[in-house]
């Protein structure tokens, strides 16, 4: 068999997350929580399980989980969605974002991607036949370069991806900018994904700006997020697209032949904590600021180099004043091997990354007591 | 927006089950059962979720998991399968087709499908540039037909998929037949999908003939099943694809950036029912049987002709002494808007329906009351 995806190996993050199981390392890779989810919310599995919700969902979501998003919308920017046509729930973000690509993306299409970017986008547009136009975002903050942005359009430019809050970065596009996108593509058919995920992990008091909130961009996107960054269960799989009435019915044949739904007694126990529990959302900006804050405070004893994160549970450090011989590559095996601490390196978010980039990313959605045995370990290099 | 799957609307499984909800008919449509999931199977999630086990799986799925089914497989079809290379867990059977299907087919590919056939294989050989040969099934039993089979198959030919217990029809493949299909495709470049979601409801003593089976066919063969199906939670939406190193490989690509993972606590508790319960694969097909005879013995009163399913947990019935004038998407909302009974037309799975088809498909997963009060209103008509 000749693959289709000849140059897919096995990802980055499960590459690490396994070294560091088999060295025995702190795994600050592969971004996911080492503390518990909320207890209402497992709780809430067991019981609709246990009432026989364990059939078919409807292939857009459950109803009450819908509503729950689109009332979040509505108090979180602004917009009023139409629970029925705008939001769909899907089987994780990664599976929404597949679908929207495969929704709109024919062969020969651009769909531009600002690099540093996931690890998903480019194999899920090569697999609709498109093809992924690499920008890279401006170091060292970075920011969207728009002249750069501005040249790769074509007329066969299709789609863009956002990401904001940015993995691995951690940076914020800012409603300027989102005013700037959307003039530059004002008079052209071309739709956005915008992968919204970590949404809800922003700090310092910004707050994060959505699509959702820019009228004349959200009427060309699908704007992505996931319950389980959100609620502490990455394994649950569970997250959701809003996009108008005639995007989201393109998604939903897509999602309907791909997955055909979610998991039932995971989408009721979902709406049931967030109908219970707003303040969840509203304290896990504070609850995440302050691990970030708690890590970057014990790393200022450190050699690493850093700004703090502006949003997402990623640290991006500068390691160029410890191992400036290592790529990125090679330190994140060091540290990991070596000293205990895995890390994610930063160019495989990259086509062709900075020559002289010495990045490496910390995962920060971890217990105080792991972060604390990271750190001193990270402060003794 | 350009639709790239004009022809898609809602599936007939929802269609139907929504007019079941809204009119109050008992839902013999789509495929779910209504008595409960396997207490132990219940309490085992709640268990895992309480421990912890919430976060990404391994993107291959939970190695326990994946352990119980070589074992399964093992003992079932006789063949020693890795459960490291050959067996990945997956969001549901139709995500796990989805994947087969893009693993392999490139534009201008041509699939052939053995019509009628469920509804999620053409989109998805469509999504993947692939168009589909639609091949009948010889009636009345749905057997294959060699020669629109031979005919069908073009230097273009990359796939068939084949559909074992046969939904709609409950029909069972031979071994012969699968000898057949070894001989006409042996010196072809060609891949095929065993969709076996039914594996473990097939009766009457005759035992399920899987490609898992057929050395040659299994060199080429994605063979893929469904827990939904066989553990009484079809709203887990968790499957499985067992298929050779280089073939599972293949499809591990696509699948990780399709979906990542599956749910990790329902992976465990299923790992932990398959270790402590192994009789309930053995007392699946007897307790499915009784359902089937009960509804069978119950309509033998009415006045619809049929044949005794052979294997899932689907019964054609023949309507033409009834309403011969109505055709079976017209009878099926017939009976249920009229009689409280909610069926699926069988024409819906053809692209191109036999013009004197008069069969409607009821789903017997039911509890025995269901099974009585339809019946009853069955046998009033
Ligand atoms: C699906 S594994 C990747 C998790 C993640 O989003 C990350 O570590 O960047
Ligand atoms: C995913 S809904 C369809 C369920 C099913 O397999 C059927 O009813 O045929």
């Amino acid at each position: 068999i000749t693959s289709k995806l000849p140059n897919v190996g096995t990802t980055i993050f499960t590459q690490m997350s396994q070294l560091a199981a088999e060295v025995g390392a702190i795994n600050l890779s592969q971004g996911f929580p080492d503390f518990p989810a909320p207890v209402a919310l497992c709780e809430a599995v067991g019981k609709h399980i246990a009432l026989g919700h364990n059939q078919y969902a409807p292939m857009t979501g459950l109803p009450a989980l819908r509503e729950q998003v689109a009332s979040k919308v509505a108090s979180f920017y602004g917009r009023s969605v139409s629970a029925d046509s705008e939001v769909t729930i899907t089987p994780g973000a990664t599976e929404a974002i597949f679908c929207a690509l495969q929704a709109v993306v024919r062969a020969g299409d651009e769909v531009i991607v600002l690099d540093p970017c996931y690890d998903s986008y480019e194999p899920s547009v090569e697999l609709a036949g498109g093809r992924c136009v690499h920008v890279p975002l401006a170091l060292p903050g970075f920011s969207i370069d728009w002249q750069r942005m501005t040249d790769a359009l074509s007329p066969r430019t299709r789609m863009i991806i956002l990401n904001s809050p940015h993995n691995p970065s951690g940076a914020l596009i800012s409603r300027a900018e989102l005013d700037w996108l959307a003039a530059l593509i004002r008079d052209r058919d071309i739709y956005l994904v915008s992968d919204e995920v970590y949404e809800h992990l922003v700090f310092d008091g910004v707050g994060h700006v959505s699509v959702l909130a820019h009228d004349e961009l959200y009427a060309r996107a699908f704007v992505v997020s996931s319950f389980g960054k959100t609620y502490h269960v990455t394994g649950w799989k569970t997250g959701y697209v809003v996009a108008p009435p005639a995007l989201s019915a393109e998604l939903r044949k897509v999602h309907q032949y791909v997955n055909f739904c979610g998991v039932t007694p995971l989408q009721w126990a979902l709406a049931d904590f967030m109908a219970a529990h707003p303040e969840h959302l509203a304290e896990l900006p504070g609850f995440y600021q302050a691990k970030r804050d708690l890590f970057c405070d014990l790393l200022a004893d450190s050699r690493f180099r850093f700004t703090r994160a502006a949003g997402t549970y990623f640290q991006l450090v500068d390691y160029s004043a410890i191992r400036p011989d290592l790529d990125d590559v090679a330190m994140s095996e060091w540290l990991t091997r070596e000293h205990g601490v895995a890390a994610i390196p930063v160019s495989v978010f990259y086509r062709e990354a900075p020559r002289d980039l010495r990045l490496v990313r910390f995962c920060f959605a971890k217990r105080e007591e792991t972060l604390r045995q990271a750190a001193e370990k990270l402060c003794a290099i």
